[in-house]
């Protein structure tokens, strides 16, 4: 039997994270003869919550979880771990600027940050979820400095997965058909959705659509579906965000499909001229726990004008949150 | 490809239907090769709800989701299904009498025995898992008068995987190393956990844990770990039921492995002196989305005893709905 991975779960008693926690277990995230240790997070007013999480974890008998560890202490949470999948942030309150925002969970990522950098596994591969995310991968890295950068990544999978739902439900096509789909930037309403690679059963994408829908329909939708979500639900999008944690470090670890490619939030290299450090999303192929961002695409110049107003919003973060860094 | 399932949900935007929902169209209970189309049913009132719910599926760009219906009509819900998981109930609000609740639910769930009877495949498998659970199975099957009333079953599933689960926490062993659990009876604090022929890693359970702890601590923590669960999260214990709805079909669909059993909420036909009719839980083996009650276990006479209890209950349970049947 394969030596349990320890998986991090950090805000595990919220609605993301439950949703999350018993889909690593059940093995959808690193398949179904992978063990796990599970080490849940929660801050410490919500330690009795979480302790309800912990019953029902124990009361599911999964057969891949060899232990389940509840602790508010980072030392515990992130020791030795593999995977540290950061989904506990600070929600934006009534008042609340958003400079506030990102400020205070600069704090906690930093925390964070240190912890993963004195106690976790030294192949640690880390996921933010909590917004803002990208700013917060990115502060989580600054402060690890003894782990490479590219272990710190940031979800844009749940954006990247709704164009997809999105563009199969217009085309009359199952998800499965679209494939090479990107959105670029930031996990926030200025990320932007990018059909021009894309194909939908080996056709390209933007000859099935008006080029109008694309830009006046498609990418708007995208950007404020989180929105959309919470008014018809009167609830934020948990399952599918936790879903596409699942496939995000599913397709990190086990390997991108031939010919495909994801969406994923990482430290830019300078790739497509976005500034070097920021974290953001690029479309990449993965393998065994390493990603490669897809070198060479050609951008329309909508689409640089749209990635350079996502990207000054992510340099705009930055500033924010300079001392952190 | 393989052609898809129909499956049906009802009661989708509650908290349990939302946490199976999802590992469903994960491919959780079919197999990652199994196509499924979801029919997603709530009440007209909560359609708002179930509405993001289907915009969230659509958000996950699952694979094998060839389709999501979402309706408050069951006659567009359990349209040709192929399996149809009865998750939504009236719950018990403060100041009614349990008599009533389980009025109010046998006038469901007869309706929702009509419509499968009338609409569903004529292959259709049904696991209830709302509230009173056995008891509306019972309703539901004799609604159903076109269908054997084998296809209609009730979930003890999170009651066998709790036992499970704290025997393997008791012994220090894991779950996977438990074998030949039973609980017997109504899904109610009546049920019956039965260690007697239950193996730790190929040793008598029994032989592991003085007598005392069986009798006097985990069959009452077993009965009562509901509202434990309740008390701890402040919310019930949707996830693991959930968990516990996957691990019944699918091994009802995929049966049960070599040498172990589950146990499953089935027609009585008078095994084990139980009186023929009631839906009660047994130890089964399955195979291909058929059952099998475990025949010629000896029972002791503590588990005689306790297993007439649950019994009278569920006697008492087919008295108050005996004009439904």
């Amino acid at each position: 039997m394969k030596k349990p991975l320890k998986v991090t779960i950090t805000g595990a008693a919220g609605n993301i994270g439950y949703a999350l926690a018993f889909r690593v277990a059940a093995g959808d995230v690193f398949g179904p003869d992978q063990p796990v240790i599970l080490q849940l997070m929660e801050l410490p007013m919500t330690m009795g919550p979480l302790g309800g999480v912990g019953m029902e974890m124990e009361d599911c008998a999964f057969p891949l979880v060899h232990d389940v560890v509840l602790t508010d202490d980072p030392k515990v949470g992130f020791r030795d771990t593999d995977y540290a999948l950061l989904v506990g942030a600070k929600p934006r309150t009534k008042g609340m600027e958003r400079s506030d925002l990102i400020s205070e969970n600069a704090r906690i990522f930093s925390t964070q940050g240190r912890a993963i950098n004195d106690y976790a596994s030294r192949e640690v591969r880390v996921m933010v979820v909590g917004n803002p995310a990208n700013t917060n991968a990115m502060i989580a890295a600054a402060n690890a400095p003894d782990l490479p950068r590219e272990r710190f990544t940031a979800m844009a999978r749940l954006d990247h997965n709704r164009a997809i739902g999105m563009l199969a439900k217009k085309t009359g096509t199952l998800p499965g058909d679209i494939k090479r789909m990107i959105v670029w930037g930031n996990h926030s309403p200025t990320m932007h959705t990018d059909l021009t690679h894309c194909t939908v059963k080996g056709q390209p994408a933007m000859s099935m659509v008006a080029e109008h829908w694309y830009k006046d329909v498609m990418v708007p939708t995208v950007q404020r579906r989180g929105a959309a979500v919470i008014e018809a639900r009167g609830a934020s999008s948990a399952a599918s965000a936790a879903a596409s944690v699942v496939d995000h470090v599913r397709d990190w670890f086990l390997g991108t499909p031939e010919g495909d490619w994801v969406s994923m939030g990482v430290h830019s290299d300078g790739s497509y001229g976005i500034q070097e450090g920021l974290v953001y999303s690029f479309p990449v192929t993965c393998q065994a726990g390493n990603y490669q961002i897809v070198p060479g695409l050609e951008v329309t110049d909508f689409g640089k004008e749209r990635m350079k107003v996502t990207e000054q919003e992510l340099l705009g973060e930055r500033e924010i949150v300079a001392d952190l860094l």
